[in-house]
């Protein structure tokens, strides 16, 4: 597989969000200085209303002398508590695993594996789960796992046990529904918190739920969108990662609709999944900060 | 001023519609071919879905035979009954009369007002009405009649009573609604079917109502939109004429929004307010069509 | 394959321009109408600069009572030569041959591949040509003749036969270059005039030629983009098809536009490619008429 | 005037660049912490490529406890040398006087003129200057000076001396092109480097020079763009501040071009302005920075 291929960058990535103080950007900083780092990224936010800090810095492990698995202790320790931050520090060697849930449309799917296959991303995909059989034969041609869980709304519970098992199974840290047409459990939402990855066919909040398309053209709107946003219990509400919309006419058919939309969810979802392999994401207050 | 400077010109404009059968362009643009009619503009558009035929033609009447107060009769007797027409005629000579009804905020006013004094539109100004005095000065610097009506919830039926004297003195045709933060009685609308258009700092449907900007930055969109549209008693759901989105990000304020947002107002409601003067738009079952 | 499982239309599709006369369109679905065709689709276009009409029309073939084979005979006798008609008739249950050459990018191939797999466009891609390698594995994924010909400024008159040969054997009708590097050879191109679909990543006209998003770069445009056209012998100046762009900011890298640019490439060919292949496009003085 | 009505923010802006060097973000912040500044903003980026550092810093000065007119020098004498840096300050309640040259066109004009006249901008603008009359009653309306001087690619060194003298008399900071359809001489532009904002309606670096919709109705292209950027001695070639587009079809005439691309040219160059005004641009190597 491609990604095992290229050569990994050796960077730490700390995302980091504190009540706002003076200097916190300079005692971070200085603490990855002095002590060899060389920072190789570094963006910041303040969220005036509401008085929160918020950075996300990457910098180079190479000459950086505290050993990598003693980081997160001293990091903790000198300044976590001090400052109350709250912190996630990650490590670029050290891919995340992604499984796909998908149904029957395969737009989404292959615009995702075509990325992956390539090396475009740096992630593992070690599993594509249905709710259909129809395209196994997707996942056949990109060698990756495919299971099919017929859930139901009846056999819920019990399907989603088995999705547990084979997730766990592949150690999987976080999830992507590629137009997968089944509302997850309250269950399964809260064991995957802002690790489940959603594309809806709207420029939420219009047109919540069902068939938005049909919905957009019954109100005659001059633009359809599409969203990508985490997934919570509350549906279609959860923080919103990426949008964007396309023009639609009164020309336009609900067929032309859904046709014009497939680009749009297949582009929308991507530049998403991108920002959360990169750990370029922060949630707050059920949105996100997403840094360039 | 310079709408009466330009040299106009002569042509006719029939809008139409009609169930959808073999042959009807032919009919007419013969019709118009055989008189002497000079197209000038033709564009079609057949709604399979419902059946329906709309059409937008217009000639030149230079060498057209039939005198111009006459068309209108021949048109309803020898095609209109026939074949099940809904149709207008209008022409080009006659410019409509725009009245413009504001608050206080004057970004969609001067885009309005530039336009007009530069001759951009061919259409007349006679008045602008406002719930209150903030904008005198600029009605006067472009010599517009301008009329203080302190609408307030309690007094709406009387004061509504003094603007249509107001807007009958003047003749008004259309009333365009830029950023008036007032509803309007159903009274009010219903004698004024499709021909007031408003502008809607959201994009519809989502956001309806009041503070739609705040409504954003609370769900956290990464795209704000603008939407203008005829209106109807049911608030900010009449039909949709021209939509547009400006992005956003978790770096923006509510203020940043209310910023971003004045210019997108703006150029979506000018947009609309063009196409009602040049006659492109069509209505049917609470959509537009929109003509290029 | 899936195309070869749904079930295609039974239309004709009539493609034409003229010199710009009065009564064009009655003449044209007369002919149709009279005849029990059902028209599908028409859209029309006058060119008042050069005095050139322009119309595409699709009708049902199911109750035409002219035989399919003699439509174009017919057509030809009754109004080509008497109306001066430049046209080309189509019909939809005969699908294109379409070949694609590649060099080492997957990103617009796979684009292609995943519609052509799903059924979204009704095309037949009978074999992918390179001059790398490189691509084989996404060709064998797919199931499509996969031909190596190593092009070089030296061996191109030689290796161009060889590709000759090749898009002959396979009933080639048009070409997409999909992100391939060499440039054609005169000879080449004007073997399918009209009939070779590249993409350029810049905005023509702006930075032709080589490295397109190192001159964007270079000259710190705020926006990047990417184009599609018509192959003719001067370079990049073909009739453009699609373009789109995409906004880039100071922070972007010359890698950071590679990676923002790939997406769009590949959904400006995707589009043009589509367009093509529904017969939407006439070309004109080095102009495209994209119907829509 | 509305812009001396409003309350002024009292804040120091610092814009800077120099070699990128570990620690440099700490360094300033700590100075402006330590002297009691509050830091409303913060915005910085490191060209990798270059090795170049750029900050936009802005302080709440209220508490600040050195004094105004002496943070310059503080700063140079403690920062600046040894960081080898190469920056800017100004403060917040020392708005920057403006000159508009205009032509014919009014359609930039009115665009700005709306926006100092309602508050948007915090800017003074004491002269208009045009080589035509057409628009002296634009001026009046705003009670702007409006000064003619008919320039002529004879009388240019003599007329450009009266313009020196008009914007030294008003104190000029900045000159704004909205549609000023003379080239100014290498001597005028280098009188104000990097602080002549011109607009050319084109995207940059296509369709330089005369007429770029003539041009690019010539070349068939499916999007129109607007330009703004610093004047340079070579023509259209200066530093690009922002860009944007607006999608056109084969439909569209020359004069529908001209059309559309007014409402761009107008927000594109307010825009760019509006940055200028903000002190959030930054030039270097013929690019700008421009900050959020």
């Amino acid at each position: 597989m491609s990604s095992t291929e290229r050569k990994r960058k050796n960077t730490a990535i700390l995302l980091m969000h504190c009540p706002d103080q003076p200097g916190i950007i300079a005692v971070i900083t200085e603490f990855i200085n002095v002590n060899g780092g060389n920072i190789v990224y570094l963006d910041q936010y303040v969220d005036k209303v509401n008085g929160v800090f918020y950075m996300r810095v990457e910098w180079d492990l190479e000459n950086f002398i505290i050993p990598k698995n003693k980081i997160g202790e001293y990091f903790q320790i000198l300044y976590a508590a001090k400052y109350n931050l709250n912190y996630s520090l990650k490590f670029s060697d050290e891919p995340q695993r992604m499984a796909i849930f998908v149904s029957k449309m395969s737009h989404c799917l292959y615009d995702i594996l075509a990325r992956y296959i390539s090396g475009e991303w740096d992630v593992e995909i070690p599993v594509i789960i249905s709710n259909h059989p129809d395209l196994a034969d997707a996942a056949k041609q990109f060698n990756i796992p495919f299971e099919v869980i017929p859930v139901t709304r009846e056999n819920k519970a019990e399907m989603e046990q088995k999705e547990f098992e084979i997730l766990d199974s592949y150690n999987v840290d976080f999830i992507v529904l590629a137009r997968y047409m089944q509302v997850l459990s309250e269950d399964f939402i809260n064991r995957y918190p802002h690790h489940i990855i959603n594309i809806h066919h709207s420029f939420l909040p219009a047109f919540v739920g069902a068939k938005p398309y049909h919905a957009a053209y019954e109100r005659g709107v001059k633009l359809i969108g599409a969203t990508s946003h985490y997934v919570t219990p509350d549906l279609d509400a959860g923080p919103i990662i990426e949008q964007d919309i396309v023009r639609v006419t009164h020309k336009d058919t609900i067929q032309d609709l859904v046709h014009k939309g497939r680009d749009l969810e297949k582009i929308v979802l991507s530049r998403a999944v991108e920002k959360h392999i990169q750990r370029k994401i922060l949630t707050f207050d059920n949105k996100t900060i997403v840094f360039s």
